[in-house]
């Protein structure tokens, strides 16, 4: 791979000045295209080796675009707000909404790549990160991300040449530092577990450049005219992003369905008696307290998913829970509608922004489960998004759960008649009229549709380290009780 | 002030269960109402001594309203994104979103009062600290948002009392810490520096409200029931927020129009010949690239201010400075319409959010003097929100000088004629026909009016730490080379 860009590319002076005006105009006018229609943001990664001319290239490719529209990032050191979270929440707040351009000076293939040249990862570690990420840039793609990767190549010779010559020029020897050297003397192991790593993630919706880079004018050209290329591409295909059918393969549009009965299996009938729910819940209230002091809670943060029907007793449960916390250390974020800056964004966005701090709670009162059942049931994603969503749902989870994360996802079940006598009762209470709409009423006659759902999303998703908790809720009691019980055995059983 | 908090303040048990029950419906109703309109946010600091039932207290109200609709913010240590910008840059990022309630432990007043009890800052430091917060708070309050402030207090005796019941029982006795007690020798100075800070900053819009903290009962009820009467009150106003006319006496409404002359007196005749701009561009741009080298520089950041007529040469300007920078270091905002996000957030909130770290540019293609330009002339403010302005953002440039910040304001100044020139070409040519649309033709009837806003803003608006750079930009090579020429200069001085 790397040896077709070690043949001394070049683009003369001439050819170079020809084409110029005609690629930057080109570019401009498709840049005005993207800002225009927002329809998908374009993300590029610029990677490779030191000297390789990263930086010019992309310096001149903001100075031939509208450097406005164009977001760069470059990741060094991590800040302590972002080390405390899992390691992808650094790229995620930095994406490009619809119609930007982002420009990722490292990305998320540098610690992989470079842990294993160090040994400080082992071989199933990098197949394993591999992995990950073609997951991660598979669902960038399928939300409509126009995502290019570009990789600056020089052979060992060039590079050693380049940073000798950086280093003898007083205008640019700062440029040079111990740690290029040092990198530089693994320059064979890079060469080697780079090609092998661009190998296996090259993939028609996420494509590797190459690009060789000790000719200036060369690279840029390479970048802009594969940058154009994509972007032309693009904006000509009628539809894009999470509906989109993608070019490649759809998983299975409609899964058979399993485990439809796991919530028609439920025992609803299970109560618990006013006195003993009193008695109890106090007592988890106190355990729940004193767990969150435990000194080991610091590595951890716990993030609690609740789902259910209407009514349910979402609310309720969630409000048995948080007055057992220090206001201080949680956060509930109810789901409604996004907002635009979320709207430009993919789906996942809006939830990996609220991930909390470790020793803190996120509450999610309705959650990314929206897409796999309301979004599902009422058509707002087509099948080609909410079958996808299962397993890029359970590649978030993992990721929370690696990095500390206590996953808590549960689903409030109660019966069709329960739904009705509450929504009945709400009607007649005066200040909890507001909790019951019209919608709510919509979404009741679909109530079978909702439940084929439900049991398709808890057995898809229900891993080792992100359980469904499933509550038979007719009797409140007894729902709040099995809820706040589970969290703090959970919560114990991890420290 | 404070003596009034030492009466032994107390809520019979029979008495606090007679009022609970409605206040806890009252104050879910009022939540309700807010979160339904979303016309404003609710902000609430709560502060005082240690021991005093804060957390309770803020814990308890949690549990009372929705929990959904309140974010409750702890500022312990800042994290070192907050470190790197201005002290308020954290507390502005906490702020609540319309129809949402904030509550703060701890607050823009920590700061300033610790520093003076331990003597790390003069008298004049604090007097100079609580004025700017007045600023401050009136910013917030003429902007919509209820801002209250609750002080806890307990007098000497009862907080040693309380600090040793708690570290008596088991429970309790990991929340005191020898901080506390460090801080409990200087009860005194806290007793006499505090009460000074509540006297001075204790104003219609945004009240003071000193609780008594022994009995648990006593101030819950106390902040429930002022905390609803000030929501009560404030949702029956038919208007809030930015153009409403605040309770409290309005600056004068349209000031004396000074230094109108200011832009009249600008030699537009000025040119620079082609040869002469390339030479010079070439030396600026190599001069800019090296300054930002500087090891010194990363004490600083850039954040530069580009105004101007419609087709003035902003964004020609702009590319002349960042074609010297590196794309990892500077971010360029263009100021368009807000996003949702920023609609229900304080005027200034978009901007403050782009604030940079050390070491980076910030370049805003249009700015918050959009409030006294476009804004004042198409009527899009009233008089009240456009004429306070001026000084809210005199004090939000202080912050930034203050932090390292190196601010350039830059207005380009056109003739008519050349205006409508440049109209005409842009309209010829075909990739820059986007650039040109109807506003622009229908702002250009309203010229006479932005050049009196315009002046009126530079005369009200140029101070030392951030004066404006008036730019006869009549003939491009010569205004571009201003601009970057001062930039260094301005650079330069501060190294």
């Amino acid at each position: 791979m790397f040896e077709a860009a070690e043949t001394g590319q070049k683009l003369p002076k001439g050819e170079y000045k020809r084409i110029e005006s005609q690629l930057r105009a080109d570019l401009l006018d498709a840049q005005y295209e993207l800002s225009k229609d927002g329809r998908f943001p374009v993300v590029i990664l610029i990677s490779g080796v030191r000297g390789a001319g990263k930086g010019e290239t992309v310096n001149l490719l903001n100075a031939w675009m509208d450097p406005r529209h164009i977001h760069t990032h470059a990741f060094d050191n991590p800040t302590d707000e972002e080390r405390d979270r899992p390691p992808m929440w650094r790229y995620w707040r930095a994406l490009p909404p619809k119609g930007k351009i982002g420009m990722l000076f490292g990305s998320w293939y540098t610690a992989p790549i470079i842990d294993r040249v160090f040994k400080r990862s082992r071989p199933a570690d990098l197949v394993q990160s591999l992995d990950e990420i073609r997951r991660f840039e598979r669902m960038l793609a399928d939300d409509g991300v126009l995502l290019l990767k570009f990789w600056f190549h020089l052979s060992k010779k060039r590079q050693r040449e380049r940073l000798q010559a950086l280093q003898a020029d007083d205008l640019t020897n700062w440029r040079v530092t111990q740690r290029d050297w040092d990198f530089f003397k693994y320059y064979d192991r890079f060469y080697k577990i780079s090609e092998d790593a661009l190998q296996q993630t090259s993939v028609p919706w996420a494509p590797w450049t190459v690009v060789e880079g000790s000719d200036p004018q060369y690279r840029v050209a390479t970048v802009a005219r594969t940058l154009l290329d994509a972007m032309r591409a693009r904006t000509k295909q009628a539809t894009v992003g999470p509906n989109a059918a993608p070019p490649h393969a759809l998983p299975p549009l409609v899964p058979p369905l399993e485990g439809s009965d796991v919530l028609g299996k439920l025992d609803l009938s299970q109560t618990l008696p006013k006195k003993s729910f009193d008695t109890e819940l106090a007592l988890q209230q106190q355990r729940l307290a004193l767990l969150t002091r435990h000194p080991k809670f610091r590595e951890h943060h716990v993030i609690a998913v609740f789902e259910g029907m209407d009514a349910a007793g979402k609310g309720g449960a969630i409000r048995r829970i948080t007055a057992a916390l220090d206001a201080r250390l949680y956060r509930i974020i109810p789901i409604a509608a996004p907002t635009d800056e979320e709207r430009a964004q993919p789906y996942l966005w809006r939830f990996w922004r609220h991930v909390p701090m470790k020793g803190r709670f996120t509450i999610y009162d309705r959650s990314w489960y929206g897409r796999v059942l309301v979004e599902r049931v009422e058509k707002f994603a087509a099948p080609p998004a909410w079958s996808r969503a299962y397993s890029e749902i359970n590649d978030f989870e993992e990721q929370l759960a690696r990095n500390g994360g206590i996953i808590m996802k549960y689903w409030l079940q109660i019966s069709k008649d329960e739904q009705l006598w509450r929504f009945q009762e709400r009607e007649k209470t005066l200040h909890k009229q507001f909790k019951i709409t019209d919608e709510d009423w919509r979404n009741r006659k679909r109530w079978a549709q909702y439940q084929l759902a439900a049991a398709e999303m808890i057995g898809r998703t229900s891993t080792a380290e992100a359980p469904w908790t499933l509550v038979p809720a007719n009797d409140k009691h007894h729902g709040r009780i099995q809820v706040i019980t589970s969290l703090c055995d959970r919560i114990e059983g991890m420290l």
